[in-house]
């Protein structure tokens, strides 16, 4: 009767404990958790602090129902400090106690997340200052967005353009500020553009280009932003930090587990450390990118679920491979639907691939049907290999197909010739005769 | 200054025209069309009909339009009935004058579409019994439906279904025969069981395994449908014929245009026909299939469109090739979204491929989300290969993403493993953590 042990519960850990028992269940399974909860969605966070779910409402299961409906033993509230692959044993510590405990193993996986990166500037420590990387985290800040009448936003990847909606539908007058000459920095500035535009539109203030130097504070609570260039403080009575994340990598670096180039664990396509027994999985390990053949880190919850469920299969004795990541995000601006997939032009760039682009502006279905909405794609292609190397799409319509197609397209290693002759699927209230896609294949084509 | 005739002026033939107008400005281009409209939306049809749009929303170009913006000559009411390829002529008689008229031509176009088949039964000549392939099929039986109460339509294919959601919206009663033992006979029974649930959902009468065995009527206007094992004719004040519809090959086979085995108009992948110098394109010309390897007909717009743009290309002088089908279908049966791409279970049957399907029920995006919405996916795998040869999926939700997902996986020759991994998009109010399109895959697996 094996002994695995998982440290985190969340996408990658809570993934790997239900796949490792739905595949031998005779295993002991047990879930270390230093926060209050487990098994909830991350990405839900920001519209909880919108008010549109509440907290129980992204929590899947409790500790007492994955313990009698799935037989997996969670602990909330343990902080694990110390691996001894030596003697296959974990120890920490009780929060709510402080007594010391450990446990034994046979297996162990390490899916203890990220933490946040805060930025080497005065004042992050003041009060109304946070970072979002965790459900505690929001719910300890949304009574105080709620007192607020001005939040900045120090960052404007997709976090902080969520937040920046949650808070603004609260009634906030709010600010973004972002050090990169666009917002969402993941996409080109073309059309990064119109998502800045939306953001504006919704009566978010958008100051890109300006690195943020100091929060500046009265009596221990924040009160202004002072960003670079900018005439002064700008007031703000909270503050919210998208500026990163860092996996949370100390537990394995104790255990000699190695750190790759990235920062994060190192791991190989079975999810396995260096260390016998070891494995990682989730935003704390590397992911293999498909298109630059090597390990990076790609925060999203759907890439730490998949790393959970293969490294589950292999905690109960399976060789299941992660088959790595072509980095697709979707997130929700507003009105606006954004997202991207494979390599943006700047990395494609910094890859030393030459590439060809267009972008173009459609209708997201038949142009007559009353719910035709405006979208926006870019397409990205090789100019040696003619394959597809990433696609970006924004708009008020159906984003979300066009992104996906496009995945499964760089995924299958497809050329512009192939995608832009694409089988899709029309009629008028879904569709477009030529899918926006297709239509953008079209316009690279003409470039090629 | 070469001459191109393209003999039909919609999906097909106008794309071919405004393709071979992009890629050379002065070849002289001519489009005989022998209904009075050019260049509109077959596929909008049925929305025309519920009055969701009107007649010229589905109208991209008039003629004068397609002159002045375009360059090309259109004409519309001129019935081509020769074809003399030994001269490069074609003739026909203008519609409103009776006139006899030719053109010459360098390069021809067929794109003469469909026609309906009316089923070897008595009655299909009644009054008030329609088909609809065109949109002045449509414009006639409108009215009509307006002043009838109770509307049989004969056929359960997507035309049929579509109409039937057009014509009960229109406040009639609506009955449904088909002759199959289910609705939408291109899926299989276990998910267009859910399509029938939603027709039956809205008050319209679904009659499966009912072959339709005559139209019964008084004083030449049709007041009924009997059909097979029906306890005598039910009431009908019209009746949609959804019976097929065949290629309109007669212009070709005067020409001594060989016919495929389908009954289509036989094209190499440049839309060239066995006549030196006469293309062929959109639905009287079969289309290869990617995955049977041999030419089939897939009656819809957008391969008409495809193949028209490939001929446009060719027309012009280039060598373009068309890449074939998966047979990718979706439309709308009032709140439900309906979709399939690739082989169905029987389909792939006939083509002896051993298969191993599963068919899953979710949520289409995070279920905590307010706008979540029930969708099934059914994933159909050959078992020896392990690619994915067909996708359905119907249900509330964003079915066509899912659809248009799994087209781009068989067409890439994706097997279920790499699907079950695919980098797709997620945030919760567009997605799942797990696709729907991988649960099903990993459901799949499961057989496997």
């Amino acid at each position: 009767m094996d002994r695995i042990v998982i440290v985190g519960g969340n996408a990658a850990g809570m993934t790997a404990a239900s796949r490792a028992r739905r595949c031998d269940a005779r295993l002991r399974i047990t879930v270390l958790e230093k926060s209050p909860n487990v098994s909830y969605s991350t990405c839900g966070i920001p519209y909880f602090v919108a008010g549109d779910v509440e907290a129980d409402d992204l929590i899947a299961f409790t500790p007492a129902r994955l313990r009698s409906e799935r037989g997996i033993e969670a602990w909330t509230g343990v902080a694990v400090d110390n691996v001894l692959p030596s003697r296959r044993r974990v120890e920490g510590v009780r929060l709510d106690t402080g007594e010391r405990v450990r446990w034994g193993y046979d297996r162990l996986l390490l899916a203890t997340g990220v933490r946040a990166r805060i930025p080497a500037i005065p004042g992050t420590d003041l009060e109304h200052v946070f970072s979002v990387t965790t459900l505690e985290d929001a719910v300890r800040l949304r009574p105080v967005m709620e007192a607020s009448g001005r939040v900045a936003i120090v960052g404007a990847g997709y976090v902080g353009l969520e937040m920046a909606e949650s808070v603004r539908r609260m009634g906030k007058r709010v600010t973004v500020f972002e050090s990169r000459d666009h917002v969402m920095p993941s996409m080109d500035a073309d059309m990064a553009r119109v998502v800045a535009y939306e953001l504006e539109r919704h009566g978010v203030g958008v100051r890109t280009s300006s690195p943020v130097e100091a929060l500046v504070g009265a009596d221990g609570r924040v009160t202004g932003v002072k960003a670079q260039g900018g005439p002064g403080p700008e007031p703000a009575d909270a503050v919210l930090l998208d500026t990163g994340v860092v996996p949370d990598t100390a537990l394995a670096q104790g255990a000699g587990v190695r750190i790759g180039a990235t920062g994060a664990i190192a791991v190989n396509d079975y999810m396995e450390t260096n260390v016998p027994g070891v494995y990682a999985a989730g935003n704390c390990a590397e992911a293999f990118c498909r298109q630059r053949r090597r390990p990076v880190i790609h925060y999203v919850g759907t890439v730490a679920a998949k790393q959970g469920r293969v490294a589950g299969e292999n905690l109960a004795g399976g060789r299941s491979r992660f088959a790595g990541t072509v980095g697709t995000t979707v997130l929700k601006v507003f009105d606006m639907a954004v997202g991207r997939t494979g390599l943006s032009s700047n990395e494609a760039a910094r890859e030393r691939v030459r590439t060809v682009s267009a972008r173009i502006e459609a209708q997201d279905r038949a142009a007559y049907y009353p719910t035709a909405r405006r979208i926006w794609v870019k397409l990205i292609v090789d100019r040696d290999s003619r394959r597809v190397v990433g696609a970006q799409s924004v708009g008020y319509g159906d984003v979300a197909k066009r992104v996906d197609v496009a995945a499964a397209a760089i995924t299958s290693g497809l050329t512009v010739d192939a995608l832009s002759q694409l089988d899709l699927g029309y009629t008028p209230p879904y569709g477009s005769l030529w899918d926006p896609l297709l239509v953008a294949a079209q316009a690279v084509l003409r470039k090629l």
